[in-house]
């Protein structure tokens, strides 16, 4: 039975890929003119997807299997825990209530594509009202032991709570208020990028850096897209995009760890387990530590500017006669109160998530009216970061996620940031000579040890249980405070 | 219940279109080590496009529709025609029997690409023998009125028989091998392209040259393969690769020509049909028609070689200065008898497809041993071409087709130089002024005549039918055979 679970699994890995494959293509090559009718496969897909996932045979083997998992080894129990509550939760959900979800959350999407640019939140506000309540609908239909809430988080960061995860970010908050004004004041000087910089050449660097951290350019690629992502196609088919800015290779490049880190996650993953929970990455909170890793803790340290000097000299050698080291730390670590996330430094941007958790708590409770999400919305951001949106598009309207349909998303963004500054004071203990690798442009031992600690368990334990089970502490926001204050020599 | 059919027929539209985003990718921008998962991702979705054809509900839909054809319109009887001729078909062969005959094409392939570099023909030959067993085995269970060859044939030219086809090709032989000696020496004196071609610009020729025949870039793409092709990801997302010659610009311009002259077919085909037979390519022998036109009747004349002189200008300045109208048209005419068809010159072409046609013929009839293959490419190239391979790798190893299960294809390419130039003899009767006007690189009135005549019929008419409706003559060799002659100037 249990091969059958597998051939099953395998079965719907190649769906999934197939379709991360008309995602990628859509994204990156696909003709204008092809949208309309690529839109149509894909929902063809996701019918087949969802047909194949849900087979009453499948179910029921999945179910027998669940009656006796003691009777299995550890890795088979966890791919058979993982899968039956996956099917139990779609169970939950009847084939109606997910059509209606997915036709309001296009709408609203579509609809928010417009109200962005025209600073039009009344526009979209009916139907982010209606993504709102079928995200309450949802969060009944799947149930919850304490707050709604975890029905929706659960989604993304399994087992989470909110009790758990809302403390951890207020407390996370409250110290980086305090710390964000000094470090802005620190950083004040930084000299801005003058230079203009081709996107050939851009391209060759984003590749150099990509193959030096480890990345597998025989099992992936690199192209270009408007919204930077990581995708897997395959175990050995996992490919990154970026963005190039004309005025920043800065830019580019710190787009292109982050993605680069998404995909180290995928390739590090057992390939023996593919298709299957084993195989599969934890959490999204665990995904971003990767990616955050990579770009921050790694790409804006001291010594990572040391080996970026050394290899931006080889393709924009002016610049690196320019900027010396310490102007490149300078120019990737300003800080600065800012308004939009995407744009946010490493030490406000966990404030612009925090804002998001607290408002989305109260769309969930029924505390906030989505009329009244703008203004809750400025009142935090004068709180958290001390300045407010003057329009909606640079407030409310800015993040996709609630108009997509995502709703209990973001906080994973900054336990990313705490996951990761966690294991990197744990990697700093048990390679001494990081540093020193890094400014050599070594990564392999780092890359060692996440791939043994983190990425080869695939979904064996839960985000909390991982951390533990890797750098033997509880979760805390201490390790990621204590960097940033010592990076930028707060006390 | 003609609601039912197309609504059937659209999906498997994007089931087929997925899987070419496959094979696109495949080719084009696939990583080495993403090859494996790729192959079970094109067999999971080629098992799915199977069983969503043959699904019962859908077979006895088709068949209640055939029952009561005469009183549909007449586009819709086409449709349910030709809908009714596919499944019948797929009925008559057992599942057990196209998973052998896909196997066996899959194992004699991947000999084949072995066996080709090492000259190696015995060892490929066992498997070369149950593909041609299966060939046969095939026409049985397919069923034929005349000659088993038939059965094969009308899966790539509808309706086409060997006893039409076979007499059609030995005439255009007879009158070729007369003609290519005297065409040879007449063009032995073209001076050869002594230049280095930047691949960038090589790129930005090609695209400009696809432009101005009117192929549609926001509908479509143009990369970069080995083998270069053209497909339908959807009806507005029609995509031409390329490959580019380092020391001949010529060489990757007339190959973007003849893809470009397939593509511009498929997009020329009713969008309100797309999916269906209306909306389908009628043969392989149109489809070459169309490519060749462009390739060949319009790329290789004297008058496109004056307008490509000009753009040539633009992107090879220096080559434009080096080489005039005159040597352009020298360089892309020149006549030799040679061992490689898919480097054979415009009147030499078509002999080494009535060579593999006989061989074809002869196989399937059973008159021909596998084993004794080798020497009958070898006699046939002696009578034919008046040459003969010193080697099987550039004998009968050369071509991927038998090797790879095709058998009864080949002729389509000699039947496309022959529609092509039917068609052109009429295009030319029409617009008098096409010499003028391809001069100036306009083809607008040349694409609407193919596009109204040709494209838009979709499988309405099959290949003869379509001809005598387009260019009111019976298919024949004599304009092909007339515009050498003219071209050439051979009396």
């Amino acid at each position: 039975m249990l091969k059958e679970l597998y051939e099953n699994l395998n079965e719907i890995k190649h769906l999934v890929n197939i379709r991360e494959l008309l995602g990628w293509d859509q994204q990156v090559y696909l003709p204008e003119k092809g949208a309309g009718e690529r839109a149509q496969q894909l929902e063809l897909l996701s019918r087949i997807i969802h047909n194949r996932s849900t087979e009453p045979k499948f179910l029921n083997l999945v179910d027998s299997l669940a009656a006796d998992i003691e009777s299995f080894d550890e890795e088979d129990q966890v791919n058979i825990r993982e899968t039956k509550k996956q099917i139990d939760r779609a169970r939950k959900q009847p084939e109606s209530f997910i059509a209606e979800q997915t036709k309001v959350a296009a709408l609203c999407w579509s609809a928010w594509t417009k109200a962005r640019p025209a600073n039009d939140f009344k526009s979209v506000a009916p139907l982010l009202e209606q993504v709102i309540t079928l995200a309450k609908e949802k969060t009944k239909l799947i149930g919850f032991e304490e707050h709604p809430y975890d029905a929706l988080l659960d989604l993304y960061e399994p087992g989470a709570k909110l009790s758990q995860v809302k403390p951890l970010l207020i407390e996370l908050g409250e110290e980086l208020r305090k710390i964000a004004p000094i470090c802005a004041q620190k950083t004040a000087g930084a000299k801005d990028l003058v230079g203009e910089y081709d996107e050939g050449l851009q391209y060759k660097l984003a590749q150099r850096v990509l193959k030096d951290i480890g990345y597998d350019f025989e099992a992936g690629r690199l192209d270009k897209t408007h919204h930077p992502f990581a995708t897997s196609l395959g175990s050995e088919d996992i490919r990154v995009t970026t963005r190039y800015s004309r005025h920043s290779y800065l830019s580019s490049l710190f787009t292109t760890l982050h993605e680069g880190g998404h995909a180290l996650y995928e390739a590090g993953l057992q390939k023996k387990w593919a298709g299957t929970p084993m195989g599969r990455a934890v959490s999204l909170g665990i995904h971003e530590s990767q990616s955050r890793l990579w770009e921050n803790l790694i790409g804006r340290s001291r010594s990572f500017s040391r080996y970026l000097h050394r290899v931006v000299a080889e393709f924009f050698p002016e610049e690196a006669r320019r900027s010396g080291v310490n102007d490149i730390w300078d120019q990737c670590n300003k800080v600065e109160p800012s308004l939009i996330r995407v744009e946010a430094d490493e030490v406000t941007y966990s404030l612009h998530v925090l804002i998001r958790l607290l408002l989305e708590e109260e769309l969930i409770s029924g505390n906030l009216a989505v009329k009244d999400l703008p203004g809750a919305w400025r009142d935090l951001y004068k709180k958290y970061l001390g300045i407010e949106p003057k329009t909606d598009r640079e407030g409310v309207l800015q993040d996709v996620h609630w108009y997509g349909g995502s709703v209990g998303y973001f906080s994973t963004y900054a336990l990313g940031n705490i996951f990761g500054a966690m294991m990197m004071e744990k990697i700093r203990a048990v390679i001494p000579s990081l540093d020193a690798q890094i400014e050599q442009g070594r990564f392999n031992e780092l890359l060692h040890w996440l791939n043994k600690n983190i990425h080869e368990h695939g979904m064996r334990y839960y985000s909390p249980e991982l951390v533990k089970h890797s750098t033997g502490q509880d979760v805390s926001v201490k390790p990621f405070v204590n960097y940033l204050k010592g990076k930028f020599g707060v006390s």
